[in-house]
């Protein structure tokens, strides 16, 4: 199931883009389906909304992609709400807040409010390195600083390094319980 | 907001036809913003997934609708995970279970085997009667009948009226919350 990649990189290393060739996407699908499987949790990408214009049939023929106003991912573990948004940086300092639209902020503060687990999944892709920021810590960043970026000290000191494995690759509630 | 309608029906009486002009869903719609306006809950209803065959540029030229997997709507109650769908029939004597597809079903039974709280509400529009029925009650249902529908009389034994309001329109987390 899983294609080793190798490439070489900007500093002509030989690097295994094992991590890169399979998407943060595609890893926390079938880290959410192992989850499914073995009851630990159920949680799901949502679909991206799309805005119908004309329709033949059952044939949509006129459409178009939506801004999605609230997060990537969401589900129960135990009882509780899960809720959380996964990114991609190639930045190898900083995550650029740039990637997280307003109407997600506005989202994952009421998801805090009223008392989800919310956090964000980050993935140095570069550094080949993925982190769990809770959003508490984000929000405390946001109220802080004027930056349009998150230091990668930040996140290793407030966040928590997610291991990658093969089964499941991403297991993120692993790290997540710790917390809890 | 809320436009009066009245009609003749098959009996040949006056209906107020208030609730059934405003669907189902909008009705929902509007409690759920009603909860998120005033940090009740954050619920929301999923977007249909929609397969998307062509695309130029933004703008998609081939789609088609897609059966959902799941309920019509979740989020977070009291950081609760809560999950339901919402039905509407023409009965007056029973649910029709045709009305329930088999992967919706199989993702209920997920959502309270992970400890999430899932149920129904099922409008029986020429009753202008809502319930909400716990999940946990129609899998006992299914698990000891063979039947095709579930009779009213189950529904109003092991149900929860919802009275219908003006704000919000249906305000079933009062009810889940004497449930809980």
């Amino acid at each position: 199931m899983i294609k080793l990649k190798y490439k070489i990189n900007e500093n002509n290393e030989l690097v295994n883009y094992q991590n890169r060739g399979m998407e943060l996407e595609k890893e926390l699908n079938e880290t959410n389906e192992y989850y499914k499987i073995h009851d630990i949790a159920l949680i799901s990408k949502r679909p991206t909304p799309i805005k119908v214009v004309k329709c033949q049939n059952k044939k949509i023929t006129e459409a178009y992609f939506e801004e999605s106003s609230s997060t990537d991912y969401n589900g129960v573990y135990k009882g509780k709400y899960i809720d959380f948004e996964a990114k991609e940086t190639n930045s190898k300092t900083s995550f650029p807040l740039n990637n997280l639209q307003e109407n997600q902020l506005f989202h994952i503060k009421n998801v805090v409010k009223n008392g989800g687990i919310s956090f964000l999944i980050i993935s140095f892709s570069l550094l080949e390195k993925y982190y769990l920021l809770m959003c508490r810590d984000l929000i405390e960043f946001l109220q802080n600083n004027e930056r349009k970026s998150i230091p990668l000290s930040y996140i290793e000191k407030h966040g928590h390094e997610i291991k990658r494995g093969l089964i499941p690759p991403l297991d993120y509630l692993a790290v997540l319980e710790k917390i809890l």
